[in-house]
């Protein structure tokens, strides 16, 4: 059965009550699983993690629009993260039986539907962006909800689907289809900053590193050491053991360990198995010997 | 769902159109699945791979014991492999929702039952064996059908269950269970066998080596390399990475670098991941993090 993930972003994560209709909303749907919800208060942001079939994941992404923009209002949102929109950006994500091409036509099918429902502005991004220069979040989020507006009206930055003005309350959202994204942090045993950030700079792509890392170097003062805190977009074309070993080389260049590593929220099997396969020089191994997989398989 | 595997060998590996019967005998049953079944003709022999419901997994066996004990004559066998009978090993192995100690019961309860039903002496070995001296089955096996009468009139080696004599076509059945077993090679870039066999006696339990391996140096002589050929019979007590490194180190000591390892037929995903983490330096890691068991779990 095909099986696709879905990750909305929404911009609350301070009032529960809200976070929690949201939540039972999702639940209450057909075909849908809700894998897990994360809300920050600072950030003041929920992620939904939802996995489904492809009806049953639009219907749950049509309820969080619909009580998203009841429930909130973006001229008085304040938080750490850079937000766009009540509800911020939904990606669509494969998971099983189901190619990135049926999960492109998801999301447009989806920002047509929720930009004519809603009269609200949707970019696609990502593997669903019908521009390179638009396809990178962060260039479309850029200015965020309160320069909107005035981007809106800058040539190039016509929506995808929608009105050419931002949702009064609601903002955009930006939509769009990606692979599964780890969340992965390697700590250094040093508390020197400037380690963790020449690395995160060495191995990313944005100043030369890898094609699929994002990389900053952060203090973890508490601990009195230091992290290289990085997402890994695409997991089958930049390992995440090549990662580690190219930080662990790197670090050493400075006479700094590698402390740990450690994997944020959901990890795909396969990540983990290609990383067995890599470091135990496994030769003709193929997924189908997995138990796991075989069980499923018959 | 509570699931097993189970893994009965059968002393025949040569009339295909015997074993299709019993693939097909199994195939028809309720809660169960046939996931594997691989023959060899030299060994004359064949093992079955199942996985289904206790129940399901029981009338699986009785089915298979039904067919062999009627096809097979082992006064007329001959095969490389070791046997004690017709349907020579049956090992219950825990998959998921299952404890070994329920894996021990079903044992314990399928072996009194073919017992009765078929007058066959059954010998428990491994985690259901109930004499410490018969927990390994090459200890039990050691004479074969051929020497089966004598043995069973020594002191020490009366049957768990059954007649104290050998059926006489069908000899005697060993019954047990155990966690699942990992084949793994690594193959070494020499031809060197004096090297894998040095190795394999560093590391396997009978000569000083890890508790959960068994370990042979044998050539691959088409290839012109050698390979250390091994069982792994506990995953969680005796890793892969942690036989792959000690391997790898012993190798180095004679100059020798290894080329590749493979796993053979099957692998629980938990053995992979257990590398990963390892090597990956991972830290607060848990399986529920992997995106498949969250999937599942809901």
């Amino acid at each position: 059965m095909a099986l696709i993930e879905c990750i909305p972003n929404v911009s609350e994560g301070r009032r529960l009550d809200v976070i929690a209709a949201m939540a039972d909303a999702v639940r209450a749907g057909e075909g849908i699983r809700l894998l897990d919800c994360t809300s920050d208060a600072s950030h003041n942001r929920s992620v939904f993690t939802l996995a489904g079939t492809a009806d049953g994941v639009e219907r749950a992404v049509g309820v969080l629009f619909e009580q998203a923009i009841s429930a909130i209002d973006l001229r008085a949102h304040r938080g750490e993260h850079p937000r766009l929109g009540a509800v911020d950006v939904v990606p669509f994500v494969p998971l099983e039986d189901v190619s990135m091409a049926e999960c492109v036509a998801l999301a447009r099918h989806v920002g047509a539907a929720v930009a004519r429902r809603f009269n609200l502005p949707v970019y696609l991004y990502e593997e669903a962006s019908t521009d390179p220069s638009r396809k990178n979040l962060e260039d479309i989020r850029r200015g965020e909800f309160e320069g909107l507006a005035a981007k809106m009206a800058t040539a190039g930055w016509a929506p995808d689907f929608g009105p050419s003005t931002p949702h009064p309350t609601a903002g955009a959202t930006v939509i769009g289809a990606r692979l599964p994204l780890i969340a992965y942090n390697i700590n250094l045993a040093t508390d020197r900053l400037d380690v963790a950030q020449n690395i995160a700079s060495a191995i990313r792509q944005s100043s030369g590193g890898y094609r699929f890392v994002k990389a900053i170097g952060i203090p973890l003062a508490e601990r009195g050491i230091v992290q290289v805190s990085m997402n890994l977009t695409n997991y089958e074309k930049t390992p995440i053991f090549r990662v580690f070993d190219t930080v662990k080389r790197e670090a050493a260049r400075y006479g700094v360990a590698v402390l740990e590593s450690e994997i944020v929220g959901l990890v795909p099997s396969a990540a983990l198995t290609a990383a067995a396969e890599h470091y135990l020089q496994l030769a003709h191994f193929t997924s189908a010997q997995v138990l796991e997989h075989r069980l499923k398989q018959r």
